[in-house]
């Protein structure tokens, strides 16, 4: 695979990243149909960020961040860089200097299937990340990568362009042709939960508000009440 | 095993959990002989957090929440739900609207050895989780499980209405016929160790409260000035 | 290995400390060579600390918290207590105690490659650990260890007196002697990234900064607009 | 909880114990319900081995193999022991001289949530274990535990004289009182299964053998024959 | 994403294959270029089977082999199954009847990102796996997936008719139109190792053989005869 | 810390590292006090090796091989190769060119806390590994490291010289000057496991033989016929 730098990829829908956003990755990720959901490793380094903006992906070699500079000038206002290496790693790919250079590129944020360091700065300058590990461990610009392919981050295979909603939950990936759509059935499903949550707010068990009970009986489910009779 | 509910369990004594939630888990757990500790993977979804009740226990099938719906409604103020599952999992099986409903109906927490969603909102509603995994991953309505049976969650068996304590420290699960026991052994040691934590913060040394200079002497112990000596 | 306590170690210089703790843990890594930096899973048991100081190193059984009350004895105000075990483990060997004593005697903070617990008391105290696990798990006093001998801790050989950096960043060992120049190295490396800041906050690229573009052309990086060209 | 050794346990039915060895621990688990596997962290320190024997249990300290000794002189031919651990551990709780005396007494094999040791020595033996580690980590003989007391081990909750199956694919516990029922429905079971695999063996497919066609299509499977109409 | 299957894919050269299953994973992941590799958790479960063949891909829900059964139907001579899972998972989704019905239609063996169980039959059978785990945990076949559309699978996209190289080194995967190439570049790659192995064996450095000890001057290395000038 | 190969290093006692080959790993690690074992994670990747020799060290960035190459000039008949690296990797960085050019020069076996690839002929050459993972993934020779200099490797610092036992139970480094004394001791203590093993084997039971009744009954333990009693 030749290194190579996508210019000009097609993104997300703008206004379904900002639905997307604020629905969050639990309600995108069950409108999506369960699936694109990065693996749980992936924490914020701070609590509180709720994003979503189009991939601009990089393909990087572990414990080198060279291309996450040539990604940076590929970025639009909105964007959301997404790292993935070629091997399992922790090392700190990216710090505060990075991220003053994508904040002032417009980045929102980064996903990176590896480290970050300098949390206490990004999380003063309000730069949100999601990663693998923190840590300190410098890198090299030594091996070229490249921008804007297809990448695995976090076992997800990402497009360029594709939305990516990133919060307290984790980190979703949404095909970017899917992106109105699962925005459109996140919004109604949002709808409905206000209406369920205010019913068993009030008291209502799940069990009458799903009308559970008639399958938990075909199913064989037995209440008694003695230990002893179980 | 076939699936059943067990209603009406007896219970750890309400007086006694009031007790324990206050010395927290570090202290129950020394008060019991340092057994019925979680593993420490277990730990809350935010911290601050630090609660005793009785378990209202779930053996449920990983990535199905169903038996979930089910417990609800056995429980009681105050009550604490413990989730155990048949195979390691991550999976976000509670979340902001099962949390509403617990809450609805008194339930101080939960305790799944599984994954937990909508974090940061169960943080605005006050409502703790300590779990094995953050995750969105959405879960199906398919398999019986049991509730009210004993359970192994993260490596400690869980009769129903034992006395979980849970707090930053983690998680320890009291057999319910000891908690008053333990409650009160644990508020003797809580008024000694205030009486230590004063002697250590004037100065006195460990060494010498605790007399052990004599037993390290006779099992060996070495003092040198110079690194070279050792 | 006979068990032994070495007394009046030599101690990094407190003035190169006062420094490396301003300049945290990524610079100070940076400014060794990229070397000396701990495994990633030590992590603080509350964010915000940054600390630097002489290591007061202590050689412990797993489960076994005997020794760090006799290394208490050997501190000095400033001191970094650092704790390595002979095998993997998580137990709570460190808490609201050993830190009153440890905060008399003016210790800094404590590293330990175990675990820790009271973590809700020692954040209110303000004293900050770096460990590998919260838990409540109690401890021993049964079998010797030794204090201020080398040790490696969570993969790094500590010698007693080396500078200990720990802040949101991890930790990182800094030989003693090397202390002061390494600290020099830093301040310059800080004073540089200030400058930098500021250019790639103005919008100037790294790519441009740092001049990497004939770098990146000789080895062969080819920029294509569309994704078929790749 | 006090220290006891409890004597002359019921055990499982012998015979039953033997059709289970025979069936193996997947057959067995399956006929048992899909429940009582411990995690598969637990392997065998030597392939080729299948056993079936009532559980003698100890509960141990970590690194504390003296209820090992203990648990010895419990055992008749046949006995399988069954070591939980009070915290996560990988110290060598068992070697080839705990292995000859248990051999002597007839014990078929160990299933320890801890490490073992002389691995190569066992496996000239021919005295089968299943670990979750190999470790020479040597331990002490210090603190008691108890023998024949329920215990979790990898998981699972294992009741003195229950039946344990051991093989290659890992470690199922199969309740005292089911053995016999377990066994019959696991030999049914085989007798199906062999039908089934001439059958597949013949070129048959799994889709027509168990006529999952029909409900294949209602669940909404498409069949495309190329990839850009999926 | 609606499930599906695709028939009639597209393979990789069957030549190219049989080049590629000698050459083996190490050459063959060099001759690509240092990409393509599944992560290190991928083990075979028997050592010596080294196979390659076109990829026919599964996508499945964690513990669900329906699919795997659909799978089977589509497979021709000399492919290899590959299942990628929606969340992490070591359910043992394949056994001996699955291998059965596999190996009736030829398939050369399975890389499954879960668990496998009936190990030791699959051994006597000669039917190899490539697993995260070995696990007796079964599954159900309750819910769809895909057959053959691009998943992930240990960290790396497969796409359907990719040449998979699985040997005791791990998994690789062949971009399906580069196979030819990459199985030509291997060929080239093993015949200089052999020249090379010679002179190594014969005593001759690596330093001399690769002409290294300018460029090693150049770099800054430096020997000495006593450790105290280092 | 400047790159740097110490020559002409001093080396264990042939004829105690002879002793120690025969002795293993388990019974090395007693007669050094419990001390100097690597973590379990480091495990051969063929079964039946067992060697012991003295350490040439080597310190490595992760997934660089140069400094092997480096490496094994200075090495002489019955060496052993040590690599630690500067951060968590599992890359194969030592495949059957290197073991070739090793055993070349009379190279015994080889540490590593990384990857290893080639295992398939590693076997047949029979050249011993004990890594922490097998991994095709290759590596570059870009960056300097040293060569006998001091090294962290599993867990474990190791000076050049040191005697390195190594074998189906794991790793053990014993000290250089401590090595006959190590090995005089456990040639002792394996001549009194002998006599034990004996013993044992004849029924007598290690409660007896060790003459651990009084102990335990001191300690409290207690005997009960019934669970119901316990």
């Amino acid at each position: 695979m030749k290194p190579v730098v996508v210019r000009n990829i097609p993104r997300a829908d703008a206004e379904a990243c900002k639905t997307l956003a604020r629905l969050g990755v639990s309600t995108s990720h069950e409108a999506l149909g369960r699936s694109g959901l990065m693996k749980p490793y992936m924490r914020p380094i701070w609590s509180g960020a709720a994003i979503c903006g189009p991939a601009v992906t990089i393909m990087a070699q572990p414990g080198d961040n060279w291309m996450i500079h040539v990604a940076i000038e590929q970025c639009q206002p909105g964007d959301v860089l997404v790292v993935g290496v070629t091997a399992d790693n922790t090392d700190g790919m990216f710090g505060d200097l990075l991220a003053t250079s994508a904040k002032a590129r417009g980045v929102q944020g980064l996903i990176i299937d590896a480290g970050c360091r300098d949390v206490a700065t990004l999380k003063e300058m309000g730069f949100p990340v999601w990663s693998k590990a923190i840590s300190a461990k410098g890198t090299v610009k030594a091996t070229l990568g490249s921008v804007n392919i297809p990448v695995v981050c976090a076992g997800v295979n990402v497009t360029p362009g594709d939305a990516i909603v990133a919060d307290d939950d984790g980190v979703v990936v949404i095909p970017r042709q899917l992106a109105a759509e699962v925005a459109a059935k996140g919004a109604k499903r949002e709808a409905d939960e206000t209406a369920k949550r205010e019913k068993l707010a009030s008291g209502i068990l799940g069990l009458d508000m799903y009308n559970m009970r008639p399958a938990l009986e075909k199913a064989g489910l037995v209440y008694v009440d003695n230990p002893e009779d179980a």
